[in-house]
Protein backbone atom coordinates (compact mmCIF):
# COMPACT_ATOMS: atom_id res chain seq x y z
CA UNK A 1 0.00 0.00 0.00
CA UNK A 2 3.09 2.45 0.27
CA UNK A 3 5.45 4.41 -1.45
CA UNK A 4 3.56 3.89 -5.12
CA UNK A 5 1.96 7.21 -5.40
CA UNK A 6 3.66 9.55 -3.25
CA UNK A 7 6.30 11.90 -5.13
CA UNK A 8 9.05 10.53 -3.26
CA UNK A 9 12.56 12.70 -2.89
CA UNK A 10 14.58 10.01 -2.37
CA UNK A 11 17.19 9.93 0.08
CA UNK A 12 20.35 7.35 -0.17
CA UNK A 13 17.71 4.99 -1.85
CA UNK A 14 14.99 5.12 0.45
CA UNK A 15 11.91 7.15 -0.29
CA UNK A 16 11.44 10.33 1.45
CA UNK A 17 7.91 11.74 2.39
CA UNK A 18 6.48 14.86 3.45
CA UNK A 19 5.08 14.69 6.82
CA UNK A 20 1.05 14.99 5.26
CA UNK A 21 1.91 12.33 3.08
CA UNK A 22 3.27 10.11 5.88
CA UNK A 23 1.26 10.57 8.67
CA UNK A 24 -1.90 9.58 6.06
CA UNK A 25 -0.03 6.33 5.76
CA UNK A 26 0.37 5.61 9.22
CA UNK A 27 -3.47 6.28 9.29
CA UNK A 28 -4.77 4.17 6.99
CA UNK A 29 -2.24 1.31 8.57
CA UNK A 30 -3.88 2.17 11.85
CA UNK A 31 -7.38 1.71 10.11
CA UNK A 32 -6.22 -1.95 8.17
CA UNK A 33 -4.63 -3.60 11.37
CA UNK A 34 -6.43 -1.48 14.20
CA UNK A 35 -3.76 1.23 16.00
CA UNK A 36 -3.09 -1.64 18.88
CA UNK A 37 -1.85 -4.38 16.58
CA UNK A 38 0.28 -1.10 14.42
CA UNK A 39 3.37 -1.15 15.89
CA UNK A 40 6.13 1.69 14.43
CA UNK A 41 7.58 -1.30 12.76
CA UNK A 42 4.26 -2.41 10.97
CA UNK A 43 4.42 1.53 10.22
CA UNK A 44 7.69 1.20 8.75
CA UNK A 45 6.78 -1.67 6.54
CA UNK A 46 3.68 -0.01 5.55
CA UNK A 47 5.36 3.35 4.46
CA UNK A 48 8.73 1.26 3.26
CA UNK A 49 11.20 3.01 5.52
CA UNK A 50 13.32 2.55 8.73
CA UNK A 51 11.92 3.44 11.90
CA UNK A 52 14.29 5.77 12.46
CA UNK A 53 13.55 7.11 9.28
CA UNK A 54 9.65 7.83 11.10
CA UNK A 55 10.94 9.18 13.91
CA UNK A 56 12.83 11.87 11.73
CA UNK A 57 8.81 12.82 11.33
CA UNK A 58 7.10 11.80 14.80
CA UNK A 59 7.99 11.04 18.30
CA UNK A 60 5.71 8.47 18.80
CA UNK A 61 2.54 6.40 17.46
CA UNK A 62 0.35 8.17 19.64
CA UNK A 63 1.27 11.40 18.15
CA UNK A 64 0.04 10.14 14.69
CA UNK A 65 -2.95 8.97 16.59
CA UNK A 66 -3.41 12.46 18.56
CA UNK A 67 -2.98 14.47 15.12
CA UNK A 68 -5.29 12.76 13.15
CA UNK A 69 -8.23 12.44 15.58
CA UNK A 70 -7.85 16.38 16.10
CA UNK A 71 -7.74 16.50 12.01
CA UNK A 72 -11.36 14.39 12.45
CA UNK A 73 -12.67 16.75 15.24
CA UNK A 74 -11.58 19.93 13.71
CA UNK A 75 -13.74 19.37 10.77
CA UNK A 76 -16.50 17.64 12.15
CA UNK A 77 -16.62 20.97 14.61
CA UNK A 78 -16.49 23.36 12.27
CA UNK A 79 -19.49 22.38 10.75
CA UNK A 80 -21.34 22.63 13.65
CA UNK A 81 -19.39 26.09 14.09
CA UNK A 82 -20.59 27.28 10.60
CA UNK A 83 -24.44 25.82 11.60
CA UNK A 84 -24.65 27.74 15.11
CA UNK A 85 -23.49 31.00 13.22
CA UNK A 86 -25.87 30.82 10.28
CA UNK A 87 -27.78 33.84 9.89
CA UNK A 88 -31.40 34.09 8.11
CA UNK A 89 -32.19 30.14 8.32
CA UNK A 90 -34.82 28.32 10.59
CA UNK A 91 -33.79 25.37 12.82
CA UNK A 92 -34.59 22.80 10.65
CA UNK A 93 -32.39 24.31 7.99
CA UNK A 94 -29.11 24.22 10.95
CA UNK A 95 -29.96 20.62 11.11
CA UNK A 96 -29.97 19.61 7.56
CA UNK A 97 -26.99 21.69 6.67
CA UNK A 98 -25.06 19.66 10.25
CA UNK A 99 -26.16 16.56 8.16
CA UNK A 100 -25.20 17.58 4.57
CA UNK A 101 -21.88 18.85 5.84
CA UNK A 102 -21.05 16.38 8.01
CA UNK A 103 -21.42 14.06 5.28
CA UNK A 104 -18.78 16.27 3.22
CA UNK A 105 -16.68 16.54 5.95
CA UNK A 106 -16.80 12.15 6.54
CA UNK A 107 -16.05 12.07 3.08
CA UNK A 108 -13.11 14.46 2.88
CA UNK A 109 -11.79 13.17 6.48
CA UNK A 110 -12.26 9.64 5.39
CA UNK A 111 -9.67 7.96 7.34
CA UNK A 112 -8.94 10.33 9.96
CA UNK A 113 -13.20 9.44 10.78
CA UNK A 114 -13.01 6.21 10.30
CA UNK A 115 -10.07 5.76 13.05
CA UNK A 116 -12.49 8.20 15.39
CA UNK A 117 -15.58 5.94 15.09
CA UNK A 118 -13.05 2.59 16.13
CA UNK A 119 -12.13 4.14 18.95
CA UNK A 120 -12.36 2.32 22.01
CA UNK A 121 -11.04 5.17 24.41
CA UNK A 122 -7.61 2.86 26.13
CA UNK A 123 -5.42 6.07 26.87
CA UNK A 124 -5.92 9.64 27.65
CA UNK A 125 -5.65 10.70 23.87
CA UNK A 126 -8.75 8.09 22.73
CA UNK A 127 -10.50 9.61 25.92
CA UNK A 128 -10.33 13.38 24.90
CA UNK A 129 -11.26 12.43 21.27
CA UNK A 130 -14.30 10.46 22.86
CA UNK A 131 -15.31 13.55 24.99
CA UNK A 132 -15.08 16.03 21.90
CA UNK A 133 -16.62 13.19 19.93
CA UNK A 134 -19.51 12.87 22.24
CA UNK A 135 -19.70 16.63 22.04
CA UNK A 136 -20.87 16.66 18.72
CA UNK A 137 -23.62 14.40 19.55
CA UNK A 138 -24.54 17.18 22.18
CA UNK A 139 -24.41 19.98 19.66
CA UNK A 140 -26.93 18.07 17.07
CA UNK A 141 -29.30 17.24 20.18
CA UNK A 142 -29.38 20.92 20.51
CA UNK A 143 -30.32 21.63 17.17
CA UNK A 144 -32.83 19.13 16.67
CA UNK A 145 -34.19 20.28 20.04
CA UNK A 146 -34.70 24.19 19.06
CA UNK A 147 -35.93 22.77 15.48
CA UNK A 148 -38.43 20.45 17.59
CA UNK A 149 -39.14 23.63 19.90
CA UNK A 150 -40.08 25.72 16.66
CA UNK A 151 -42.41 22.75 15.34
CA UNK A 152 -40.43 22.43 12.69
CA UNK A 153 -39.97 18.61 13.14
CA UNK A 154 -41.50 15.88 14.95
CA UNK A 155 -41.69 15.92 19.00
CA UNK A 156 -42.23 12.47 19.57
CA UNK A 157 -38.99 11.20 19.07
CA UNK A 158 -36.35 12.37 21.73
CA UNK A 159 -34.18 15.32 20.47
CA UNK A 160 -30.86 12.87 21.65
CA UNK A 161 -32.49 9.46 19.71
CA UNK A 162 -32.95 11.56 16.76
CA UNK A 163 -29.50 13.23 16.53
CA UNK A 164 -28.13 9.30 17.53
CA UNK A 165 -29.49 8.18 14.87
CA UNK A 166 -29.12 10.68 12.33
CA UNK A 167 -25.32 10.34 12.90
CA UNK A 168 -25.77 6.31 13.00
CA UNK A 169 -26.78 6.96 9.06
CA UNK A 170 -23.69 9.37 8.58
CA UNK A 171 -21.54 7.41 10.20
CA UNK A 172 -22.00 3.97 8.55
CA UNK A 173 -20.29 5.33 5.67
CA UNK A 174 -16.93 5.16 7.09
CA UNK A 175 -18.08 1.49 6.60
CA UNK A 176 -19.41 0.82 3.25
CA UNK A 177 -18.58 4.36 1.58
CA UNK A 178 -15.32 3.94 -0.87
CA UNK A 179 -13.50 7.35 -1.87
CA UNK A 180 -11.65 5.15 -4.41
CA UNK A 181 -14.60 4.84 -6.46
CA UNK A 182 -15.17 8.71 -7.15
CA UNK A 183 -19.18 7.95 -6.15
CA UNK A 184 -21.29 11.00 -6.82
CA UNK A 185 -20.50 12.54 -2.79
CA UNK A 186 -23.40 15.54 -3.72
CA UNK A 187 -25.57 12.65 -4.57
CA UNK A 188 -24.95 10.76 -1.31
CA UNK A 189 -25.41 13.89 0.64
CA UNK A 190 -28.77 14.65 -0.76
CA UNK A 191 -29.64 10.63 -0.03
CA UNK A 192 -28.72 11.40 3.84
CA UNK A 193 -30.33 14.29 4.32
CA UNK A 194 -33.51 13.06 2.60
CA UNK A 195 -33.50 9.83 4.68
CA UNK A 196 -33.10 11.73 8.06
CA UNK A 197 -35.98 14.27 6.97
CA UNK A 198 -38.44 12.50 4.91
CA UNK A 199 -37.32 8.58 5.33
CA UNK A 200 -38.08 6.07 2.92
CA UNK A 201 -42.35 6.41 2.51
CA UNK A 202 -43.33 7.61 -0.89
CA UNK A 203 -45.64 10.81 -0.07
CA UNK A 204 -47.59 10.43 -2.95
CA UNK A 205 -48.32 6.03 -2.36
CA UNK A 206 -51.66 5.42 -0.99
CA UNK A 207 -50.76 1.91 0.20
CA UNK A 208 -51.24 1.83 4.30
CA UNK A 209 -48.66 0.22 6.09
CA UNK A 210 -49.09 -1.23 9.52
CA UNK A 211 -47.47 2.37 10.76
CA UNK B 1 -16.72 -8.18 35.66
CA UNK B 2 -16.50 -11.60 36.11
CA UNK B 3 -17.75 -14.13 38.28
CA UNK B 4 -20.03 -11.83 41.02
CA UNK B 5 -23.30 -12.59 39.06
CA UNK B 6 -23.08 -16.42 37.64
CA UNK B 7 -24.40 -19.44 39.17
CA UNK B 8 -21.41 -21.05 40.55
CA UNK B 9 -20.96 -24.56 41.31
CA UNK B 10 -18.09 -24.50 42.90
CA UNK B 11 -14.60 -26.91 42.21
CA UNK B 12 -11.99 -26.87 44.19
CA UNK B 13 -12.54 -23.43 45.20
CA UNK B 14 -12.84 -22.16 41.96
CA UNK B 15 -15.85 -20.71 40.58
CA UNK B 16 -17.08 -23.27 37.89
CA UNK B 17 -19.33 -21.88 34.89
CA UNK B 18 -21.97 -22.92 32.54
CA UNK B 19 -20.71 -22.83 28.54
CA UNK B 20 -23.41 -20.09 27.86
CA UNK B 21 -22.41 -17.82 30.82
CA UNK B 22 -18.92 -18.69 30.29
CA UNK B 23 -19.31 -17.90 26.47
CA UNK B 24 -20.72 -14.58 27.32
CA UNK B 25 -18.38 -13.41 29.35
CA UNK B 26 -15.43 -13.55 27.27
CA UNK B 27 -17.31 -11.98 24.46
CA UNK B 28 -17.41 -9.01 26.68
CA UNK B 29 -14.27 -9.23 26.98
CA UNK B 30 -13.61 -9.16 23.43
CA UNK B 31 -15.79 -5.95 23.23
CA UNK B 32 -13.65 -4.57 25.67
CA UNK B 33 -10.29 -5.07 24.94
CA UNK B 34 -10.39 -5.84 21.08
CA UNK B 35 -10.52 -9.65 19.90
CA UNK B 36 -6.80 -9.77 18.66
CA UNK B 37 -5.29 -8.07 22.16
CA UNK B 38 -7.71 -10.72 24.20
CA UNK B 39 -5.49 -13.70 24.71
CA UNK B 40 -6.40 -16.52 26.76
CA UNK B 41 -4.67 -14.99 29.79
CA UNK B 42 -7.38 -12.08 29.60
CA UNK B 43 -9.89 -14.52 29.43
CA UNK B 44 -8.94 -16.81 32.47
CA UNK B 45 -8.57 -13.26 34.53
CA UNK B 46 -12.20 -11.83 33.35
CA UNK B 47 -13.22 -15.42 34.40
CA UNK B 48 -11.39 -15.75 37.51
CA UNK B 49 -10.32 -19.13 36.84
CA UNK B 50 -7.25 -20.97 34.84
CA UNK B 51 -6.30 -20.50 31.53
CA UNK B 52 -6.65 -24.95 31.74
CA UNK B 53 -10.02 -24.63 33.01
CA UNK B 54 -11.15 -22.57 29.78
CA UNK B 55 -9.84 -25.56 27.28
CA UNK B 56 -12.86 -27.77 29.66
CA UNK B 57 -15.03 -25.72 27.77
CA UNK B 58 -13.60 -24.36 24.42
CA UNK B 59 -10.41 -25.45 22.28
CA UNK B 60 -9.75 -21.86 21.84
CA UNK B 61 -10.24 -18.40 21.79
CA UNK B 62 -11.45 -19.03 18.23
CA UNK B 63 -14.01 -21.37 18.46
CA UNK B 64 -15.41 -18.52 21.36
CA UNK B 65 -15.49 -15.85 17.89
CA UNK B 66 -16.73 -18.15 15.66
CA UNK B 67 -19.57 -18.98 18.23
CA UNK B 68 -20.63 -15.71 19.35
CA UNK B 69 -20.65 -14.60 15.28
CA UNK B 70 -23.10 -17.47 14.46
CA UNK B 71 -25.14 -16.47 17.45
CA UNK B 72 -25.78 -13.10 15.96
CA UNK B 73 -25.56 -14.14 12.36
CA UNK B 74 -28.25 -16.75 13.36
CA UNK B 75 -30.55 -14.08 14.81
CA UNK B 76 -30.33 -11.53 12.37
CA UNK B 77 -30.86 -14.05 9.53
CA UNK B 78 -34.17 -15.41 10.99
CA UNK B 79 -35.52 -12.16 10.51
CA UNK B 80 -35.32 -12.21 7.34
CA UNK B 81 -36.30 -15.88 7.09
CA UNK B 82 -39.41 -14.91 8.70
CA UNK B 83 -40.00 -11.60 7.02
CA UNK B 84 -39.38 -13.37 3.40
CA UNK B 85 -42.25 -16.06 4.82
CA UNK B 86 -44.77 -13.51 5.91
CA UNK B 87 -47.90 -14.23 4.12
CA UNK B 88 -50.84 -11.45 3.66
CA UNK B 89 -48.31 -8.36 3.63
CA UNK B 90 -47.21 -5.79 1.22
CA UNK B 91 -43.31 -5.29 0.26
CA UNK B 92 -43.28 -2.06 2.04
CA UNK B 93 -44.68 -3.83 5.57
CA UNK B 94 -41.78 -6.52 4.97
CA UNK B 95 -39.02 -4.03 5.41
CA UNK B 96 -40.96 -2.71 8.24
CA UNK B 97 -40.91 -5.99 9.84
CA UNK B 98 -37.24 -6.35 9.48
CA UNK B 99 -36.14 -2.49 10.61
CA UNK B 100 -38.44 -3.17 13.95
CA UNK B 101 -36.99 -7.27 14.45
CA UNK B 102 -33.35 -6.43 13.34
CA UNK B 103 -33.49 -3.43 16.63
CA UNK B 104 -34.54 -6.54 18.35
CA UNK B 105 -32.11 -8.88 17.33
CA UNK B 106 -29.94 -6.41 18.13
CA UNK B 107 -30.82 -5.60 21.55
CA UNK B 108 -30.96 -9.24 22.30
CA UNK B 109 -28.18 -10.65 21.37
CA UNK B 110 -26.52 -6.92 21.91
CA UNK B 111 -22.76 -8.70 23.02
CA UNK B 112 -22.74 -10.77 19.66
CA UNK B 113 -23.71 -8.90 17.46
CA UNK B 114 -21.80 -5.84 18.96
CA UNK B 115 -18.85 -8.37 18.28
CA UNK B 116 -20.07 -8.88 14.51
CA UNK B 117 -20.21 -5.22 13.94
CA UNK B 118 -16.49 -4.58 15.17
CA UNK B 119 -14.63 -7.15 12.74
CA UNK B 120 -12.09 -6.47 10.53
CA UNK B 121 -11.79 -9.67 9.00
CA UNK B 122 -8.29 -10.97 9.96
CA UNK B 123 -9.11 -14.59 9.60
CA UNK B 124 -11.14 -17.38 7.53
CA UNK B 125 -14.04 -17.36 10.51
CA UNK B 126 -14.36 -13.28 10.22
CA UNK B 127 -14.12 -13.22 6.57
CA UNK B 128 -17.20 -15.63 6.67
CA UNK B 129 -18.68 -13.82 8.97
CA UNK B 130 -18.59 -10.73 6.86
CA UNK B 131 -19.55 -12.50 3.97
CA UNK B 132 -22.76 -13.58 6.28
CA UNK B 133 -23.25 -10.15 7.09
CA UNK B 134 -23.18 -8.58 3.31
CA UNK B 135 -26.03 -11.00 2.55
CA UNK B 136 -27.85 -9.51 5.35
CA UNK B 137 -27.29 -6.28 3.30
CA UNK B 138 -28.08 -7.77 0.17
CA UNK B 139 -31.99 -9.40 1.74
CA UNK B 140 -32.70 -5.72 2.77
CA UNK B 141 -31.78 -4.03 -0.24
CA UNK B 142 -33.59 -7.11 -2.07
CA UNK B 143 -36.51 -6.44 0.15
CA UNK B 144 -36.29 -2.61 -0.59
CA UNK B 145 -36.24 -3.16 -4.03
CA UNK B 146 -39.18 -4.93 -4.45
CA UNK B 147 -41.31 -2.20 -2.32
CA UNK B 148 -39.92 0.64 -4.77
CA UNK B 149 -41.06 -1.61 -7.88
CA UNK B 150 -44.77 -1.74 -6.09
CA UNK B 151 -44.07 2.17 -5.62
CA UNK B 152 -44.85 1.82 -1.80
CA UNK B 153 -41.75 3.66 -0.92
CA UNK B 154 -39.44 6.38 -2.61
CA UNK B 155 -37.68 5.31 -5.70
CA UNK B 156 -35.52 8.27 -5.94
CA UNK B 157 -32.66 6.54 -3.66
CA UNK B 158 -30.99 3.51 -4.66
CA UNK B 159 -32.58 0.26 -2.57
CA UNK B 160 -28.65 -0.04 -1.74
CA UNK B 161 -28.16 3.01 -0.41
CA UNK B 162 -31.27 3.09 1.34
CA UNK B 163 -30.63 -0.01 3.15
CA UNK B 164 -27.13 0.19 4.32
CA UNK B 165 -28.81 3.51 5.87
CA UNK B 166 -31.43 1.49 7.69
CA UNK B 167 -28.74 -0.79 9.25
CA UNK B 168 -26.63 2.49 9.88
CA UNK B 169 -29.05 3.86 11.71
CA UNK B 170 -30.03 0.01 13.71
CA UNK B 171 -26.22 -0.85 14.17
CA UNK B 172 -25.53 2.40 15.74
CA UNK B 173 -27.45 0.93 18.48
CA UNK B 174 -24.51 -1.07 19.37
CA UNK B 175 -22.28 1.99 19.97
CA UNK B 176 -25.11 4.00 22.01
CA UNK B 177 -27.66 1.55 23.40
CA UNK B 178 -26.87 0.91 26.88
CA UNK B 179 -28.52 -2.74 27.35
CA UNK B 180 -28.11 -2.72 31.21
CA UNK B 181 -30.15 0.58 31.67
CA UNK B 182 -33.47 -1.13 30.82
CA UNK B 183 -34.61 0.86 28.22
CA UNK B 184 -37.92 0.77 26.53
CA UNK B 185 -36.81 -1.56 23.54
CA UNK B 186 -40.06 -1.05 21.90
CA UNK B 187 -40.17 2.57 22.09
CA UNK B 188 -36.54 2.27 20.53
CA UNK B 189 -37.56 0.41 17.93
CA UNK B 190 -40.87 2.24 17.03
CA UNK B 191 -38.49 5.59 16.80
CA UNK B 192 -35.85 3.45 14.36
CA UNK B 193 -39.10 2.23 12.07
CA UNK B 194 -40.28 5.96 12.00
CA UNK B 195 -37.24 7.45 11.40
CA UNK B 196 -36.76 4.69 8.68
CA UNK B 197 -39.74 5.60 6.71
CA UNK B 198 -40.87 9.24 7.64
CA UNK B 199 -37.72 10.85 8.61
CA UNK B 200 -37.70 13.63 10.85
CA UNK B 201 -39.94 16.34 9.46
CA UNK B 202 -43.08 17.33 11.00
CA UNK B 203 -45.17 16.65 8.37
CA UNK B 204 -48.01 18.71 10.01
CA UNK B 205 -45.97 21.73 10.09
CA UNK B 206 -45.99 24.15 7.54
CA UNK B 207 -42.41 26.36 7.57
CA UNK B 208 -40.73 25.36 4.46
CA UNK B 209 -36.90 24.46 4.64
CA UNK B 210 -34.54 24.73 1.42
CA UNK B 211 -35.13 20.35 0.54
Amino acid sequence: MANQSHTASTKRGRPGYEREELLSICVRAFNEYGYEATSMGVLADALGITKSAIYHHVKSKEEILEYALNRALVSLEEVFDAAESLEDSNPAEAVEFVTRQTVYALVEQFDNVTLLLRLRGNSQVETEALERRRELTNRLSALVKTAQEAKEIRQDISDRTIARLIFGMINSLATWYRPERGENVEKLADAVVQMAFDGMADSTATSTTAR
